[in-house]
């Protein structure tokens, strides 16, 4: 089975943070972890594209109905037909999630993995008792190799 | 059709806590408004309480499989069993949203009803641009007065 | 807490079937019965609009986000936004469930309440094994009637 | 993006069943499908363990909160924590659906796939209008390959 991280972030996001995504996304990749995300723009396409480039493979858990609204470095369309209540199952599919950026839905999925006891790492997203925040990919994917050592959830 | 208003909040509060949601739940039901909340204990259950004595409706949209999970001040409860999903549906299903106190399910609660664009309401709970504060029921309810003069959602 | 009885059916159905779906609401209302349904047209319509008629209580499980697509005979209206799969919500949430004609959206609510282990009575509906056929409303009365002399679920 | 089949069918089969459903999973897996269940065991272990085995992609769709509960050969294991809610995503997620056997939440998979205008194709499943039959898993087979020259949905 495959070891998940999921990453959560809003569609729209400053080319900084983009970048950050890809770098995560690749990072995770040469990790040998898959990324689960939203599956939609901005952040979510970020690390999808950057985890492609490295080999690795992407699940978008989608709020419509059509595998097509998904972006396209998305190996694994999931559309749930739920809209943002799927973003509790974003925020349970990893063992761990890193956040960057994002608006009310992104905080909404910090508060649902922070509930279901995940270890949540935040760059230049919402400050929130309990998330760890790093400045950037390159400290996410320390902390997270850390984790890493440990057995699964 | 009823006028809804959500109630969120954690299952353990203080007593002062508890109190105010108990006033918040008859006020609410004095002005023909009926409750909708996760339909547990705590800040459930007293919002609850207090509507009933003054003869509202309360709905308790619940986690599990049992309606009898649901607390006792509970007239219609519908258990969802989906677990923390059913977040999104206790803030989508008021006009507006009342917070008091509460823990990272009331934090993705709290933020859903943002990103849909609710009124939210906030009684020592967490700080998040957007909320409103008031320091009890009493001001909360002033606040609701105000948009109950306006059409529905 | 109220006793819940959930009605499923389509959208659309013939004015006999409407009729029968009108009938059973007055019935269940009377006997103190609330009444749970997708709160969209045809049967559901049908029986929320028996159910007021004889001062019934009459909830709604959206599949949208708008409470404002509830049927005028729903009284509590919970829009849901997830889809059809609120199916599985509106299936549990009855101590028992009455079908009335319908198409797929009610066969899996069918499937559903017999995998929850409900009494699922069926009038004009699909054939399934488990499911118990009446006539008409009278008759499906009469089977909840002695559903009733039971404690709840 | 990967093409996906939804594979649905009960927890226990008989071993007839179960090698077909095997031979599903093979042969799916060398054309290139990947293939989402519910995760659990049975029907849905055996089409993973032959997808699997022809180097393909498996995703689980599991309606508890831990992705341990995956059968062994789930390569992407997707916990939702909302039970049954989630068989509307399975039905969902395949351009295709293919029913082996099953009882009540096969059942509801099937509902749901004919609602949303999927092709289904029933070995040894409920009889339901609008199921293609299919005595095995080389004619499932077959009537995919015509549907997989079409774009996708």
């Amino acid at each position: 089975m495959k070891r998940l991280i999921s990453v959560i972030g809003g569609r729209e996001a400053s080319p900084d943070l983009l970048a950050e995504a890809e770098r995560l996304g690749e990072g995770l990749a040469r990790r040998g972890w898959a990324v689960v995300c939203g599956g939609m723009e901005g952040v979510m396409e970020a690390v999808c594209r950057g985890a492609q480039r490295a080999g690795g493979t992407t699940v978008g858990i989608l709020p419509g109905h059509d595998p097509r609204e998904a972006n396209r470095h998305v190996d694994l369309a999931i559309p749930t037909g739920m809209g943002l209540s799927r973003n509790a199952i974003v925020a349970r599919a990893g063992e761990a999630v890193v956040a960057l950026g994002g608006s009310h839905g992104t905080l909404s999925e910090i508060a649902f993995a922070l509930q279901f006891g995940k270890t949540v790492i935040g760059i230049r997203t919402w400050k929130i008792e309990g998330v760890r925040e790093a400045d950037g990919a390159a400290e996410a994917l320390r902390a997270l190799d850390a984790l890493s050592d440990r057995p699964g959830r």
